[in-house]
């Protein structure tokens, strides 16, 4: 039985507020639970939403932090998958393998472990494994990854391949593989192809990468700030297209570039106009949209229904439909063998002591990824 | 070169008047038409809904009907795949075999052929091939079925098994085949998968069709008319639904008896709301809801989005997504080999002379498909 630890987090206290490095205690693993030991995270746009007093169902205090590389410390009653030393990335959703969504080749919405963000402690009994003072803090997307130790379902940690560059794939465990996944599992551009992707930040980015894997010949990328234009070439998007700078609804500009749509859009914003656009921009006959940004709750899709009588197709993605820990391992194989390129998407790097400078680069919009070191 | 033939045809002269069996005059195919000796034609809703006043884009005199059997008599200039003697379905879309749709393995809206029912002349000249006493009457959807002779695009011939009896698969150039494609071409359930049709007409009746040949193990159909629940027991539905029975969305009624969904939906009404039940009651993960109803120009499909992000897919079908040269005549050999039954989609036949009795048994929801016997 592993005992508890002492270790630096960095916890919101408040949200908006600067995060505070703190001595906190992390409690063994549980039954089906392992303990890990964090050696890089990076910090994504959905850390920073429930960072932000908008955010919806504030928890606080609160480890946030769920793009991670580790490796596994300690296992609870139970675990037979993973081991002391095995290397993990966990994942904000899991896979526990037994529930009609786990057997299902389409889905990786798992029962029991897909996302919810309205949780604060462990499934096995709701409490926290965190404290300080005696008093819990809550966890994060079932990771909390901004601490020197977490402890995770073991539905929701991925062994991987421990060769590979922690420093580097840890930023499979979310963003890009949510792009990429949803390009290359979901929207599945044939060669040659032509694909528009809305919104070129980090999953967008990671979209275009996927495109630009599956052999696409036009990678369009859509989005109103044209300081991300000339980076998104580096990601294989070949015309960029701002909104702005058209009096009629993009899905037309796409449409008058490419004799009458694309043959594949993804949606990576979450905004309700570039929703609808990136459906009413692709082909009729065979176009397929696919969505990834997550909309306000309260935001409603309209379209035409002749727009898919026309036979296109919409679907939506989570992580790039891919089940954690069946999958992933093989998307750092893809890194490994040089098919995926990680490096690009890593522009900034801090130590743990400066995390809250990763915050600053995010919100001026510098930089995709900054990789924040742990320094053991 | 043929010459012009005098025949005997039901002409619309007026909308919602009833059809006149008068001789008129079918001038020689011209480029890449034939001309069709019509021996038996079925009536389909959408000829009631363009002989209705309350119809589109309403173009009179016109030959009405698009479901069709018959043997070619003569071609015209540039035909070669069609001789006379051939036996063929004329279907409302064609095919050119040329365009990126014809050539897309996805699509079947061909940029030539795609179905258009403002068109009331030929492609080649945009002149009707139809007149009485020297003055035109307009074609409809390309096919005309309701004349003892047509002339039709090659690319809207569908060259048949010679053995294949017309009498029967004439319900093939439309209806049937829309609704069982949607089911097995797009919708595509797995074995012992669950299936919800809206709509229990004769589309819908051939998606349920598709359900029972694709072996679901449910098959759920939806009508706010329980007079059709007795009948769609014989085509395979296992239960049926009327959403005026229910207080709450017929989508959450559908969520509760399937365990959070059906696996697969196929929406045959057309109506706006049915659209949307059809998408919201398919299962998070997995879920499939094609639409085949055709909608007013007007209607809005809304939604949240979030529907779409829990991975649930929406396509629409347009004869379902069959190419019609290429495909049909497969169509017609399931039905040859007795896998697909059809006999049961007939239930009234009327000599051509009471063409008229056919739309009283359609306005009375008595039928389902009545056959009508050219009589040569």
């Amino acid at each position: 039985m592993a005992s508890p630890l002492w270790v630096a987090a960095a916890v919101a206290w408040e949200a908006g507020k600067p995060l505070v490095i703190e001595e906190v205690e992390v409690a063994p693993p549980q039954k089906m639970e392992v303990r890990l030991k964090i050696l890089f995270t990076s910090l994504c746009h959905t850390d920073m939403y429930f960072w932000d007093p908008k955010g919806q169902n504030p928890l606080f205090p609160r480890i946030l932090g769920h793009e991670g590389g580790g490796i596994v410390e300690s296992v609870g009653e139970g675990v037979t998958e993973l081991a002391p030393g095995d290397h993990v990335l966990p994942v904000f959703t899991g896979e526990c393998k037994e529930c009609a969504h786990c057997k299902s080749e389409d889905s990786n919405m798992c029962e029991l472990l897909c996302v919810n963000s309205d949780r604060g402690g462990m499934i096995h009994d709701g409490k926290s494994r965190f404290s300080s003072n005696g008093k819990p803090i809550y966890h994060f997307l079932g990771t909390s990854t901004f601490s020197e130790y977490t402890v995770v379902h073991v539905g929701c940690a991925a062994k991987i391949n421990p060769r590979a560059p922690l420093d580097k794939v840890c930023v499979l465990s979310c963003g890009i593989s949510t792009g990429f996944g949803a390009t290359v599992n979901v929207a599945k551009p044939e060669r040659g192809s032509t694909v528009a992707v809305f919104g070129l930040g980090a999953v967008g980015l990671a979209a275009a990468e996927g495109a630009r894997v599956s052999g696409a010949s036009r990678i369009i990328g859509v989005d109103m700030n044209p300081n991300k234009f000339q980076l998104a070439k580096q990601f294989g998007v070949t015309e960029c297209v701002n909104p702005k700078d058209h009096n009629k609804p993009v899905q037309e500009v796409l449409a008058e570039m490419t004799n009458g749509g694309v043959d594949r859009s993804i949606e990576c914003t979450g905004h309700i106009d570039a929703m609808i656009s990136a459906f009413e921009c692709v082909h009729d006959g065979w176009g397929v949209a696919v969505l990834v940004g997550v909309p306000p709750n309260d935001a409603v899709f309209k379209t035409n229904p002749l727009n898919f009588l026309n036979e296109r197709t919409l679907k939506g993605s989570c992580f790039g439909n891919y089940k954690p820990r069946s999958d992933i391992p093989g998307v750092v194989e893809k890194y490994m063998n040089k098919e995926l390129e990680l490096d690009k998407f890593i522009t900034h790097q801090v130590p743990f002591s400066e995390i809250n400078k990763a915050f600053d680069y995010m919100l001026k919009g510098e930089c995709i990824r900054c990789i924040i070191r742990m320094e053991h």
